[in-house]
């Protein structure tokens, strides 16, 4: 599997990552990663209602603000939220707002449940 | 006091909210807003090199998602983080971004010494 470019942990800053977390279609694509892992992009927007092109657009903000990495595999890409990366980075940050998303979330916490 | 239109405590979610907070300047005006109550827009923006009409833009972006609310004091307008909204709303998640933000900020935790 390729991975493709993401930023270091160390260079991960705070407004980039809240901005992409900042959308209701991302907030809800990293929390169904958070309980997902290694899930592919497609099996992650499942059942959501967005253009594959505004996705796309989307796993790159995520990716490129660091919250998610990507790598491909064959026809599939994968995605794994960097929850020890944004833990270590920004301490008590990721835990809050991924439960504040699950009580939002029409999933609750029971994605592809 | 005239107070600008603003969202109800019940009416707050969290995508918008994050937005708000996903910006370099608006995340410092808010980690202001938090040391500085009731301050006047100019005071809070003061040093920061952003031109007055992205500074009315992001002021209303904040006010809009539910973070500050706005009063017009004669010529001047007021600022209010809505903390208690946010913590009631949203448990566990404006002091940790608070905190971080303040690790970040080139003032650190002591705006106008």
């Amino acid at each position: 599997m390729r991975q493709l470019p993401e930023p270091a942990r160390a260079a991960l800053t705070l407004a980039p990552v809240l901005h992409a977390l900042g959308d209701p279609v991302r907030l809800e694509l990293v929390r169904r990663a958070s309980v997902k892992p290694e899930s592919t992009c497609s099996a992650l927007a499942d059942g959501m209602d967005v253009p594959l092109s505004t996705l796309t657009n989307h796993w790159r903000i995520m990716r490129e603000a660091g919250l998610i990495s990507m790598s491909v595999d064959g026809r599939h890409r994968r995605i794994r939220l960097r929850a020890d990366d944004l833990r270590d980075r920004f301490p008590g940050l990721l835990d809050p707002i991924l439960r504040l998303a699950a009580d939002e979330s029409p999933d609750g916490g029971a994605v592809g449940s």
